[in-house]
């Protein structure tokens, strides 16, 4: 599928009325206005024209070719309009007019769908703010023209986008292309993604989601994507007030917040909060080369601004780092002497044109990017410095960004800036994270490789009931991941035998299926010492699962002073199944302290997951401890990672607790949710296995 | 001490030359152009005025009262000018000339500051950017001159200041005073913050700082401040790179972040980051009544931006709580069906100035406060939307803030808001933020109370050498700290009966002066369980200190499964003792997750400091635990917070563990560092007592 004839068409036909101050019209009025010079024409049950554009009563009648259709007449009409369209030979339609499934208008939209599934036309819409390609004047929509520029904006929300075209020129960004997709019947964020990555006049893609139709098939867009250019996104909904309107606005079924941030990561997009910082780091991405480290130099003419930067520049990830000793020498060669030779590097307030050049040229020999701070005092002209900083950035090829304040002080420094590329940004803060973010881009790029494939084999769970304990843990370890030595006994003689077989002390459980939270009904013994005890004990979980169709015990041996961390799969309803990494106990109940992924994930991914917890530094041996086996339990997530994919059957699955130690990893406890429908994406199942909310170990 | 004669003088000289382009014509221009209708005087060698200001060769030769000089001649006359100054009955100057102890001229800046003691002048400056009175047009500074408003800004760095005051315009702030105080040789923060809270011409305060002079008289004086008037604070240095350069910018010694941070929120200070939240934040303050209440309702005309608002306000603490049914009904009555009856309430794009006005009218029953929403489309007039909002604001009198995007859209309605003093934000995010912010000042100014009484009465420690074990844990039980029952055992005997007496099984620990971390050199035995065991160790021990001068062993009881955190006590070179109080182990040494307050503290602000951790929740009770006794745990607090005063040589206290459970909170161990010299300020001390990197249950 090609987007082509959406923003290079042919012909474009606007179907609408042409009455002074009707949609048609006004939509005809900008296109014209913007200068558009393609062959244009108007469609409307009368075949009238305005603004020297042609009228006609039906797009089969203009008998020139067609492709595109821009539609705004009532929704009650549309289908036919799509059957007129396609039979003249129209390829994608714009459908602008709004009335459909987000009024709970579900059958028209249904009906517009149809018609453009049975005729082969792409729509964009229903419900939409229309599109633009600005370098061409095709300005199909009522909001704002912004400048020619480079970023292409895709945005669910038209309202939002209209907003970011107003705000555009103010914040001196230029634009490309532009599309807002409203009700997503057809054409959406995959579509126009898989387009604009192709497009040589957009360097940059800001995207404004609400919901996504198929989180796969975004993730995989998105990665796509990101490998060529980068992409910034929006994604609205975060908190719980947030998501309950995304679902009455658009009417789509959101995944949690904490899926999307995770997919987005993995697929190497830029997620910001805000559409100032959505602003922020596309000037930085369309005007300044790739950030290829972390270390900052700041260079500034006053030292208050220049230390608040250097603050934030150290929140956001940057190294503030001191100039080596050569550098020092080197800029004592022409520097004054009162000038500060750390980082920040104070030209202070007699800090000139050649000042800011050599100072620049020579610590960006040094340092991977620089910020220019410029705080001009009413009584000196700010845009010598500016021309300063821009020669140093010109001269040396590395990142430089600047901030100069403030007001009518820098009137005379913006300009030079603007014209020569340098982005110029309200305050030291913001410019260093923009910094930060080209940083991570080009560090994720520098990682890209291939997702993860999708195991294609498909088996089947043992039984068909409830997963018992020694089951599933038997399943673990065909599938790679160690658990535990253990020995199932469902006699008491047999449990002797398996506690002698594995040493004192042993742990003993309950097994039955129909016991989930064994700790809860005294199902669990630790410590277990010696035979004798052992039969007291098998006696005693006997009783405990009276009625409950005992089956036996399962006998472990006693762990003790282990590392426990636990390992969780689930299934989003948008993303399919995700995989989850924490500490467990209360480093998860309480502070949420876990590393999400989509699943399934490769080593690199799992490497990440385990190193972006807080409290990673104890499986690194923090306090006297030795190091946790940390390769082995980077294979066993990547192991377990595949397991829902292998298994359809699998709707979730608790590894808790997972001993870890300099020695390996072991599974301690299992609990295996069961789909009741095999395959089935939906998360309702039979619970099966067995959870501890008591770890094994003391 | 008054600076009434700074911000309202009878008479002002200024003190440079009157040559065009000099330091001293440029001052008297700026007061002049701003309109000063008050006498002024140019004093400079040759006795020369400029643009009708009337010249003389000293301020004695006036002859008219001035209580104010200006002081912008070169460094080395500055003695000498204040001489003169003083004899002429100047009360204040204000030093502009640079050159002292920021270019490393420490011996002129001290004799600048024994003149100014001598003849009892107090000095702004040297090397600041001088000051002014707004509405009097009394603009002594080169910076720009904003308008005319209720916001006073107090600057440390000149440039920083300028800065603000370059912006203020676009910004849409207008400041009454501004004071740049340099190098501080005299007059500084506290008493700025003193005067200006009386000062009915501000209404909130601005407050730039890299460091103070006197953490104490500093942190009293924001409290003082804020029981009557909002503090914003920027404190600079938050980093290490912004540290360091903010030590080489001033040349005065910073405290910890940490402990600043602490500070400022005891005192009920409103800290920010950056200059853009210092506008957003002051913004609302001056023109918005108080937020007493965090429910806030979103009316907007768009989705999508509602939505990334309700987002920012979830994430800032703010409520997006749902509307009552009654609430509901009421709207239904007059919006159309289309329109979102949740919260955000989105009146869609045929949002109209009724549709604004009586929604938020009708809201603000309801909730606190509210954000006003407005996406304009080119097509549309956003005027009538802004006048419907400040309509609603003026008749409920409560909180309104807005954001009305963007760009040329809506042109004609920011002076709609501005002229009705609705702040408008350049977006939903910022506007909610600053709504939270406002809140939270109302919530400390609710509980303002004043700070604790620092104890008078003086104690000795013990002894004179490093406190052993014993004698550090009947220390805190003297000062009403509650210890685990310990026995101090010289012999084997002693050590026997002692185990007895407490109850087997026991935990036996190593005393001697010379050894500080018992667990290292094998001078912790856990699980001690009888007589026999109980001799052993002490043989043990015994040997352990064989040549360290062995005094004996304590005996405690062994606690398992008890909650443990840590209380800490510690003195800061700006701010002397603070308290610490987390939950020890990993979630201190890892998690970094500690609270931090400037000792003493009385019982509500233990309360706050028990309830700011991360892992709170470890101690009401989670996972089927019983809640923990954080009653006792908070008057433990309390006195521990107080001994440093009490105890002057107390340089360090490190309680760890502490045991806490459902009946009682326990000191397990203990360790003191005393001062080298009693009382004195800093930290450098001998170690005592002990710490065990281990903890004393399993």
């Amino acid at each position: 599928m090609d987007l082509h004839s959406l923003f290079n068409p042919t012909g474009v036909a606007i179907i609408g009325s042409a009455s002074e101050g009707k949609l048609g019209y006004v939509l005809t009025h900008q296109i014209v206005s913007a200068g558009y010079q393609g062959p244009l024409f108007l469609v409307n049950p009368k075949g009238k024209g305005a603004l020297s554009v042609p009228g006609y009563r039906s797009v089969a009648e203009i008998g020139a070719e067609v492709d595109l259709a821009v539609v705004a007449s009532p929704a009650p009409t549309v289908p036919d309009v799509l059957e007129d369209c396609s039979r003249a030979g129209v390829k994608v339609a714009v459908v602008i007019t709004a009335g459909f499934s987000e009024v709970g208008n579900i059958e028209g939209e249904e009906a517009l769908k149809e018609v453009a599934r049975r005729y082969d036309i792409r729509v964009v819409g229903p419900n939409c703010a229309g599109f633009f390609n600005n370098r061409l004047g095709l300005h199909a929509t009522l909001e704002i023209r912004p400048p020619v520029g480079e970023v292409a904006l895709v945005s669910q929300s038209g309202a939002l986008g209209g907003a970011v075209l107003a705000w555009a020129e103010e914040q001196g960004l230029g634009f490309s292309k532009f599309v807002s997709y409203g009700n997503r019947a057809d054409v959406g964020e995959v579509d126009l993604l898989a387009y604009l990555a192709e497009d040589p006049e957009t360097k940059v893609v800001a995207l404004y989601i609400e919901s996504v139709a198929d989180g796969r098939a975004f993730l995989k867009a998105v990665h796509d994507f990101t490998r060529r250019k980068p992409l910034v996104v929006i994604k609205a909904g975060r908190g719980q007030a947030g998501r309950r309107a995304a679902l009455s606005h658009t009417g789509s079924m959101a995944g949690t917040d904490a899926v999307y941030d995770a997919a987005l990561r993995q697929a190497g997009a830029l997620r910001v909060e805000t559409v100032e910082e959505m602003f922020d780091l596309c000037k930085g991405l369309v005007h300044l080369p790739p950030v290829k480290g972390r270390r900052v130099a700041i260079v500034t003419n006053s030292g208050g601004p220049g230390v608040l930067a250097a603050d934030r520049a150290e929140t956001v990830g940057l190294e503030v780092a001191e100039p080596s000793d050569a550098l020092k020498e080197r800029l004592s060669a022409f520097l004054p002497p009162y000038c500060s030779l750390r980082n920040p590097f104070d030209l202070t307030v007699e800090g000139t044109e050649d000042g800011y050049r050599e100072t620049l040229k020579a610590v960006l020999e040094e340092y991977d990017a620089a910020l220019a701070l410029d705080v001009c005092p009413p009584y000196l002209d700010s845009a010598p410095h500016a021309r300063g900083v821009c020669d140093a950035a010109e001269a040396t090829g590395k990142p430089v960004v600047a901030n100069f304040m403030a007001g009518r002080t820098v009137e005379k420094a913006l300009p030079v800036l603007r014209e020569r590329s340098v982005p110029d940004f309200p305050t030291g803060e913001r410019a260093v994270t923009v910094l930060a973010r080209l940083a991570e881009y080009e560090e994720r790029k520098a990682r890209w490789r291939p997702l993860p494939e999708v195991p294609r084999e498909q088996r089947r769970l043992p039984g068909e009931e409830p997963l018992l304990e020694p089951e599933a843990m038997a399943w673990l370890r065909e599938n790679g991941i160690p658990t535990l030595d253990f020995r199932f006994a469902a006699t008491g003689e047999e449990a002797v035998e398996a506690a002698r077989d594995l040493g004192y002390p042993v742990v003993m459980k309950v097994v039955s299926p129909h016991i989930l939270h064994k700790s809860d009904v005294g199902g669990v013994a630790l410590n277990v010492a010696d035979d004798q005890q052992a039969l007291k004990v098998f006696v005693a979980l006997q009783r405990v699962a009276a009625d409950l169709d005992f089956r036996g015990v399962v006998v472990y041996p006693m762990v003790r002073g282990m590392q426990e961390v636990i390992l969780g799969l689930s299934r989003d309803p948008q993303f399919g199944p995700v995989v989850l990494f924490g500490l467990g106990g209360i480093y998860t109940e309480v502070l949420h302290d876990v590393a999400l992924r989509i699943a399934p994930i490769d080593r690199l991914e799992a490497e990440e997951m385990i190193r972006e917890i807080r409290a990673y530094p104890l499986l690194t041996g923090v306090r006297g401890r030795p190091a946790c086996d940390l390769e082995t339990l980077a294979d066993v997530l990547v192991r377990f990672s595949r397991l829902p994919f292998l298994y359809p059957e699998v709707a979730e699955v608790d590894l808790n607790p997972v001993f870890i130690s300099a020695g390996g990893v072991w599974v301690g406890d299992v609990r295996v949710i069961r789909n009741k429908v095999a395959g089935s994406k939906g998360a309702q199942g039979q619970e099966a296995g067995n959870r501890e909310p008591k770890k094994q170990g003391g």
